[in-house]
Parts: C-alpha cells; structure tokens; sequence
C-alpha cells in the first residue's frame, strides 16, 4: 500500500517520530509514525534491533546509525510500503517509548521562574535567584513514575500545612497543577568522569518528547525547603507516545533569548534554541499558548551542564525543560501562574505541540494526555498528628 | 572443601551477605560470602536465577523466596561446598551488586540536619527547618553515578560563589566531602498509584549497604536554591559490594530515638531502629564512629512516605539515610561538621560498618572505599565568566 498524507501534514516524511506500539494480541514493537499510521520498523528495514519494546537498543546506536535509519525510512516510505508493516494509529495502543534511565527536571524558562519566584518569596527583591542566569537550575526527579500519555494520574495524598496552621494535615492534594514542557532523550551516553560540552549536544541528544510534570503545590510547599521537590512531583509524570528526531527539527533551530554571558562550558557554537508552539487544554478547552521559543536555557546548555561535574549518562536519560511560560498573557504553562484555580477530578489535560520550520513545514509531536481520578482511600485515621 | 571461619566471624552463618563478584576471565556472578570466601550461588544451589551479573532477578522474586534461599544456604554451607563453587576474596573481583532503579537520599539524622542547619542557615531561630520532625525530607539524586567500592572518584568541576564575590567561578571543587550513610535495597516494588505502608516495608526491604554521598560543598552551596541539590552531589556515590540481608538484621532492631507525634502513616508497629557502628577512615586514621542508632527517621517510615503519593517503586531502588552523626563529639558523619578541613586529591576514604545482635554476635558490612584523584583538565577558559 501507498500511506495517504493529508497536505501539509505535520506527520509527513519530514518528521517520522518513533514510538512504541502494539497490534491486538501482539508483543510491542517499535514503529515509525507517517501520517495516521504506523509502520513496523522492523518489518520495513529487517532489522531486529526494532522488534522490541522500546526505543533504547536502537537509540544506542548512535547518531551515525540514526541518520542512515533516517534515510533510509525517507526512502522506503516515499513508495510501495507492505500492508503488513502498516497499521493504522485507531487499530493500536501506545506504550511508554523507551525506558527511562535517569530523570532530570530543570528550571529553563525565565517567565516561569519569576512568576513563581514572585508566589513562593514574595519578600524577596528579586523574583530570580542570584544563580539563577549563571547555570540551568535542575533537580533530578522519579523515573518510575513516568508514564505515557493517555494514562490516568491518581491525586496525590501528602502532607500540607493549612494556612495559618502549625502542623500539617493529610489527605488528598487540594491544589493539584499540571506543567507544560518539553521533554530531551539522550541517545548515547558518557561514563562516569567525563563531560560532554555544549557543541557536543548533537551527538548525544536523539529526540523530543512533550511532558507534563503533574505537581503538587501544597505538598510541594510544605516539603520543599531544603532539599527541594520531591512528593510535590514524584506521582506521576507524563510523555508523550512519539519522540520527534532532532534531525526532523533541523528548521526549527532557531537563536534562544539573549542571555547575560555565561562560562565558556555553557557556550553554544550555534542557535540551539526550538520554534515550538505547545497549547494546553483542559476538557477540550485551550488555556494556555507557551511558546517554548521563549525559553531561555537551551537543551544543549543542560545537557552540557548536568555533566560538567562528571555526572554519567545513559542510554533513555530523560531531561525536561520545566514549565514553559512566555512573557504574554495566555502563555503561562502552569495553573499556579495563570491563577484560575487548580485541577478537578476528572479533568482531562492535553499537552499538544508543533514546531513551525524555517521554509513553512510543521512537524507534529502529538498529545501528553492525562486524566486526573480521585484519590486512593486515605480514611479518617489519615486525618490530623 | 568446608569453609573455615575465625571465632565470632562477622561474616558467618547468621550474616551471609549477596554480591556479585567475578572470577578471572568469567563473566559476573551472584554469590554470598562466607568468612573470607564467596559462593558461586548458581553452582551452589543449581539455580539459574543467580547466574548473572546482578541481584535484581532474585530480588525480584520476593520475600518468601528470600527466606527459602537463606535457609537453603545456612544449611548447604554448613556443610561440605565443591571446591569449584569456592573463592578466595583475594582471587575475585566485585562488581555493582545490583542495578540501581531510582535512587533517593533522605535527611533522617536529627544530629545531621541540626548541625548543617546551623553552618547554611545560620540566621534561622531553629536549625530545623519547620517540616523535619513531621515528614522524613529526601530528594532523588542521580542512579548512574552510583558506583561499587573501589571505584575511584574524580574530583568535580563546577561553579562557586567565592567569598564576597557577586558572579561564580568556575573550576575544581575546593571543598570535597564525604557523607557516611546506610543505603536500603527494594527487593520488591509496588506499581504507581498505591502506596506501601510502615507496617509493611519487611515485605519490600531486601538488605542494607554501606553508602558514601560525596559531596561537592561550594558547588552545592551555589546551586541548591530553590530546587536542591543537583551536580554537588550527582558526581559519585558509593555503595559497599555486599547487601546484609534484612533478616540477617533481626537481632539489631532496636527502638528508634523517641519521635514527636507523627502521622498515622508514618507510625510503625515494632521496632525499626538498628544498632549498627559506622567508622569513617581517611589514609587509614578514624576521623569519626557515627552511631546509626540515633538516627530519628527509621527505614520503613522513609519507604511509607516516600510511597504515600502513589509513586511507583520497582526492584534495584536504592533510598538511603542521609549522613549519620551521632550526638557526641567525633560521632559526626561529614567533614563539614567535624571542621578540620576538607579532602585533598589523593586521600582515600573508608566507611565501614558493623551490627551489634542482642545475643552478641557481629554482623558485618565490609567496606565503601573511595580515593579521591585530580579533577579533569578544566582550562584557562573555563576560568571567569
């Protein structure tokens, strides 16, 4: 069969973002997304490497090997493809793209943390604290509670400190949030002792995913100083079910906001920033248009960063950007900032985002979905100390 | 052959710790030590579950199955073992002995977090931060660079704000610490969305290593508001190669220091504490003995809170204790604290451990050894912003 594109379509042979997927009563396997189909991988170029159920064998390849699957699926694609490779996205269910190594959320968009250096410190003088433009402020976060989209987020039960109180009380989160960014695979790693610089990025980093980094704020409040969020996030996170290749973002590339300078480790050779246009939607309504252009850290400057210690990286490391925010109205990628009120049981939160290329194309990257269902039983005896 | 042991062997019958060793030109295996020796548990007891480089399989399979596989063990090495399932230490090498999932370190010692409370905040009317007593406080660090004892560690670079000045520097950290931990294993996990109570960690904790946190203090310092800590702890950490059994355990719960009132989920139903004797050494002089008995937070109670959210858990998690000091002078378990300096290139840190049973006998914990060599090259231009 010949794959019927709609024009212009942002999952045209200009993007093919892999993903993990399975047919009825069949083991996943690792497919490439043209259209509104998938293609087995593996039936299409006869490589086992594809006949998986995740992206980390194939992503540890490396960026020579990507390039050539690349080209080679281009190729492919373009003709005659073998119904048997073809599947249709309505006749199958996505799974979590690749197994995640290790997680770290950082903190890249200037909009958001001054939105919400203004609601945690509001006594503080600068909304920005002073590290703030010197390095990529990151934490790292819970792999195991990454999910792929379309899976249901429990409510989270923590602690929180009423306000006004003196001890905290448990129970279901009462502010529970979402946050809208944008989610770096790393392909190929570097052991313990080594760094990868900046203009090395492209060599590690495979491809985009949207994520939504549930949150919430007050279990996140009550917990966070010293050591930062931990119960706040670790319930759920999700990602997308296509990671876009850095190679079908090429157009995209563009400069990232003028930066106050920065130490040589963190200097970029070239524009590393992404022309993405990310909507959130809650029960089918858009809330919120960040422009993840405006984002002020770029991937290469994180990645750069999270290894200038040494740090070792693997094959499925996962870094998200944080929450994007733009400097406007309707451009805020979190509840908190937006200040209308916080999630309902039910809610449906979609993440949705496209990336425009310098000569007009679009490459889609699909939907980050969750609904939010009500809390496990915590019962009385949860109540107060 | 029959295994010879010295009178009171810390690493007898009642203790058999699991590793993963290998023998020269073989591939890894999983074995338990014995004395001075390690058994090659797959030729021991016939079992392919053992025959890999990892303790995540047997882990895996839960407490009933531990509990078999022990008795199976104190009664096969009682006995008559094949030369062939036999090693000496000295002819082995040991490896990771498992894979790490997701990686948390908690902040449970009162003596610790009043003493760095006091040396970070200075100006706080309590050294205690206002949540301590009400919720174990732990942040996730980084899996990758989790490594067995032995493994060198290479100084980090990074930024710091020198005295009185308004930008960082970049450059090798200047003060290197050591943090004297235990570490907890997750034999079994539970998916995300349900929660693992106090009373109910036994069925979940597989054993105990010893653990070093190295940390980076000016890196650290710089960076951790508002999000914790990150690449001044994300460079190393390192864990002994032997896992002790939490049964081997039993005999060393004791009460743990007496705890404010907590809530419900947080309290335990029998005695959590453990009597075991840490020792510091650095280039072979002890610099201090923290007494993990004081530590406030028990391993259950971070397990329940780390859970109370839903987050998911898996085989391979590491949580572990955070520094432990002890109340009295030289019981302090991090260079900071005890303040006569911190560790130059070349110095080699030991911690060591040792449990104390009610009947007597001592259970040991090997050793988490580390020697600290020269940063990587950093250069010129790394040097100002």
């Amino acid at each position: 069969m010949r794959i019927d594109l709609v024009p212009d379509d942002p999952f045209g042979l200009h993007n093919l973002p892999y993903g993990v997927y399975r047919a009825a009563g069949r083991a996943p396997r690792v497919g490439v997304r043209l259209g509104s189909y998938v293609v087995d991988l593996s039936r299409l170029l006869g490589d086992e490497v594809f006949a998986t159920g995740s992206l980390n064998a194939f992503m540890a390849q490396g960026p020579t090997r990507w390039a050539s699957v690349r080209a080679d699926l281009a190729e492919a694609l373009a003709g005659e493809v073998s119904d048997e490779a073809v599947h249709h996205l309505a006749d199958v269910t996505l799974e979590l793209p690749f197994e995640v190594a290790d997680y770290v959320d950082f903190y890249a968009s200037e909009h958001h943390a001054s939105n919400l250096g203004r609601l945690f410190r509001p006594e503080a003088p600068d909304p920005l604290t002073p590290n703030w433009k010197h390095l990529p402020i990151g934490y790292h976060g819970r792999s195991a509670s990454i999910v792929v989209s379309g899976t249901d987020v429990v409510r989270p039960c923590g602690q929180r400190l009423p306000p006004g109180a003196d001890k905290p009380v448990f129970g279901p989160s009462t502010r529970l949030d979402l946050e809208c960014e944008l989610g770096f695979v790393v392909g190929v790693g570097t052991g313990l002792g080594s760094r990868i610089a900046a203009a090395d990025a492209d060599e590690h980093l495979f491809g985009v995913v949207l994520f939504n980094d549930w949150s919430a704020r007050d279990i996140q409040a009550w917990e966070y100083v010293p050591l930062g969020p931990f119960l706040g996030k670790s319930f759920a996170s999700t990602v997308s079910a296509w990671v876009v290749p850095m190679a079908a973002l090429d157009g995209a590339r563009i400069a990232v906001p003028p930066q106050e300078p920065v130490l040589p480790y963190l200097a970029m050779d070239g524009p590393w920033g992404l022309d993405i246009d990310l909507a959130v939607s809650i029960n089918g309504e858009v809330v919120s248009r960040p422009p993840y252009a405006a984002t002020y850290w770029s991937p290469a400057q994180m990645l750069a960063h999270l290894t200038v210690n040494g740090a070792a990286t693997r094959t499925g490391d996962l870094f998200a950007s944080g929450t994007v925010s733009g400097p406007g109205r309707g451009q805020q990628g979190s509840l908190i900032e937006i200040g209308t009120g916080f999630l309902e049981d039910g809610d449906e939160v979609v993440i949705a985002g496209e990336a425009r290329l310098a000569d007009g194309r679009r490459i889609g990257f699909g939907e980050a979905v969750g609904r939010v269902v009500p809390a496990l039983p915590w019962g009385e005896e949860q109540g107060d100390v």
